[in-house]
């Protein structure tokens, strides 16, 4: 089986690290690459770790040229993948990992967003309880953001078991390619090395409706977040350490029976052994996410960390994860749970 | 007024950061500098930074080496400080930069550190409430850790103000010199750059029962800590992202007007403008604390961030500002505001 | 085709590397894993990145645990590999990690290591000329060091064709993992980031004499050499500033034209398009090598540079390279050109 | 005495850093402050780390602003240097930072800048033979470049005692803050972070002339340069590793000597024990430099490095230093020696 790619966007970081994986991937062939302003460079310029694209030249953003595929993925600013998706045909997969087909609801989206919503499309969690089902032969994906999928996969199953009240306080540290290669003062190498700050507190980043609402789906009701993402010194991963108030009568095996059923048999998933707790540097480059939870009985929460690598399983990772099931391939071809480390 | 200060522990990170700053000290006269396995050692090869204090020879830490001195100050492991301390008589200014005499509560001293408890000394944060008049002219200082000085001043002034119930969770990112110069295999710079991981995970960190004594003594009633603590790839700095419930009827405005009230007048504190950020960077090698505060209506709960240099407010710098009170000095004496950035 | 192996000093990072990319290896079964101090404790607390390995406990490096294995790799120190390759046998492949086997001259060996020389074996660095030869087959191989293989692929070429002065000097900054996991007080994250330091001044290095072999031995000559290491502040990576005076009458033609011949059909090298230098996070974790070449007409030297991954290519990704010519395998079976970047 | 002082420039790296000594210094009184695009806006938002300016708005880089003022700094983008002095007057001491009137000779700059040639001032590098008595008085000072600034240093006493033939190889390590503020993409955090990259190979780099010219002038004949520039993961520092062919005769015992000599008296430049070398780290946001040297006798050459804060040495703190010499001020007023570490 061969599978025709198309990257829209692969200048950037998130296109990049697509990249490397479908070139690792046995089934996928790499066809269009496209940029914005970079069309007409030659990816070798751009994306230099690529070395077996490194001929390769950009072409611009367009329907023609992102048509005769049998994938397309979508790594565009938000707002314009609608457009494009709609040239492309029912019958194309399209993978998004913009934000403009995560939120279910409309209200959300133009909240956070400010403009029109474009619709909502089977979401690439594949690890959410009912995911998979809605991914499988879908020709349509919306991929998570990094954020949620750290925070999702992290408290999902206190919910799922009713162990933790729905208030959910989140405090998360991100590499600094998850800000883009946009090109502003204080994502400066200098700026960034050394440095630790938050940013989007109280509420304001984008990235808090989207953990809400996996969160309160598995719940049953809606929980809550308060979430303040902070920028790390370092090129990749995200560390998100979630914690909620236990429910009366909660015991550490519940919490820790909660979590053992929820990730038994998730290839991408590791809970890690009782004492053990999730660093980034241990899934850099991988699709693989580590889990740790505890409860804290004199503070009476359930504290559940997860370290993710916010290009791989965060983004380009989980794009690939979500467009196997979609393919029908097995959900870990091409995927890899070895990080590079040290 | 010439004071000769002595240092017990000059090797390590919290010494080096010491005599730094004391060198930069119009009023101090650096005398003996004591090490443990360094004695016999010139500094010059384990301070390569200290260039002026390159040809001074540790010597070993014994009451006879540290005798004569106006100040002394100790920077040894937990648990030393009080036998030290006795044999230097009532009349020396001692500065303890361990733990040994931060808590007040004997039964807290036992569950997390598992000795004797040595007692209580008057407690080196001078901007807490009441902390000043006890540091006046006082003869022992306690100086805190690094974490409940970065957490206690950003939450206080919530508590001192009845705004914030009495639940706070806090996570805080610590750059590695916070774990000494102790040689373990996660302290290496291979294992530390490009990586997030927390440790001490579900209040297991010694400082917890600190925060939990300086919190609840401005509250009036007993504050519960949810601490998290992690190791982010940054020599120095911390920053805590702090958070509490909002008691019923909180305004911005009321949050914000205590937090200018708290600080007005205070030397090393800046409440940032609003929409501003705590960075790291910017008090890098300075004593001086940025904050910022929100209110988050949505999750109805006040964040408090603060960063500080864990070296220097968070350990050396705040061990000057203490003794400077103590000696009657103006307490800015020999220290700065200005971080060294980028 | 199976290969089952075995790798002696597992909880290293040369180690660790190793089995990164030998459970990428579509031949390989991973046999016996052992340790030192480490023996008896699970794979999974010492190389958290290796989850499919989490569960693996390591057992003491003895003939006894590594016999029954096709391939047999040992990341020992220097000095104890001959002993254990005796043991097992002259059908086991085994490859060195280590220096034993690397150098010809046994006065070079006592001089810079002041013991026995314990021979020497085919030197696994298959770019260099008639190396492959020696390789295919072979029962023992050498597995070069980092900085040679670094310094000689950017080199060699120039020497091959005669146009450089046999006096090379050489300055190169290496990521703090090429120190290994030794516990030593300038490797703590505190000392190495932020911090660029030399060290084995003046020929005191050992990798020196295995660049004069390498280079002497294409030279025809004796080619003479000032190696400057330098510690950088990131966990891995090689950039290799190398630069000789040009011979009378050599043109940049001639200089573009000698590294375009020597490196038109090597998988793993790639010669950078005139005005794009190498970048050692271009070949993060990849067996890729990065490599430009100029002709300074004012200064009259032949500068010449490369980027390469210390743990991969300087390490186990050329062990398995090696491994793969010596088994009749494709030579790039289980190994990337593709780097990790950001 | 109190001199007012206006600085050009004020939001990038080097005006950031030089008002971060003026602020300390203890006759100035800090006036104007310029910026470009930034004029209009506070300085707190901009240089967060100078605490005590937080207030201070950015206004035009005029003539008028720039009037009044004892000492006008100028930070600006070279070429533009030469209209701003000739509107202040031959009576106010003029301290370019920028490129201008560094180079004696007329086709050096119009080879490496290609505009015209503006002068040459006084060059504020006081350590090397005959500078100070050029810059005592002054009312024009060229600050030099930071590189220019390691390397002189480095090796002009192996010059000046005749030790070194004039051909000499240099590989200098940078901090990014090197490259200023400028938004590009290979400066952004995610690019520069685990990464070591050459830029300006073969005699490209703008401060070869500047080298050129200072050894030049210190060994009365011509010495040709070979500089490789590279781009360290570290926001401040160089590290220059110098070298040359050693003069027939040279003995270990002549070059310690030369360098004992050159610096025996020199407040900013220490000359290390033998066997420890330079570490950026140990000058970090101090004006002190760091200098080890060595014979390298099976190679002949002199191995010369020195370590310096590119942004204090290298630039705001050299340009104090020959500010306060101008000024008839101790040479070492309001700068330090101690380095921020670790």
């Amino acid at each position: 089986m061969t599978v025709r790619a198309a990257v829209a966007g692969a200048s950037g970081y998130a296109g990049g690290e697509l990249l490397r994986l479908l070139l690792a991937h046995p089934h996928i062939e790499i066809g269009a690459l496209t940029g914005h302003s970079n069309a007409g460079q030659a990816l070798g310029g751009l994306q230099p770790h690529l070395a077996p694209l490194a001929g390769r030249i950009l072409e611009p953003t367009t329907a023609d040229v992102l048509a005769g595929h049998d994938v397309v993925f979508l790594a565009l600013p938000h707002g314009q993948s609608a457009a494009v998706a709609e040239q492309l045909g029912p019958d194309v997969l399209v993978v998004d990992m913009g934000a403009d087909f995560r939120l279910q609801n409309a209200a959300d989206w133009d909240r956070y967003y400010g403009s029109e919503h474009a619709g909502t499309w089977p979401y690439g969690l594949p690890e959410l309880p009912g995911a998979r089902a809605a991914l499988e032969g879908s020709k349509r994906i919306a991929v998570p953001g990094c954020y949620p999928t750290a925070v999702s996969l992290a408290l999902f199953p206190a919910y799922a078991d009713g162990l933790a009240e729905p208030d959910a306080v989140i405090v998360a540290a991100s590499g600094t390619s998850g800000a883009g290669k946009a090109l502003k003062p204080h994502l400066l190498g200098a700026e960034v090395m050394g440095n630790m700050t938050p940013y989007g507190v109280g509420g304001g980043h984008r990235h808090t409706p989207e953990m809400i609402q996996n969160l309160s789906a598995v719940a049953g009701a809606r929980v809550g977040v308060s979430f303040t993402p902070t920028l790390a010194p370092m090129p990749r991963g995200i560390l998100a350490t979630c914690s909620a108030y236990a429910k009366t009568g909660v015991t550490p095996e519940a919490v820790r029976a909660a979590y053992e059923k929820a990730y038994a048999d998730e290839p991408f998933v590791r809970l890690l052994p009782e004492g053990q707790w999730p660093a980034t540097a241990a899934v850099y480059g991988s699709n693989a996410v580590q889990i740790q939870v505890a409860y804290d009985a004199e503070a009476n929460r359930i504290i559940a960390i997860s370290a993710i690598d916010n290009l791989t399983k965060g983004t380009a990772g989980g794009a690939v994860q979500s467009m196997n099931l979609a393919l029908g391939l097995p959900e870990d071809t091409g995927l890899s749970t070895i990080g590079v480390a040290p």
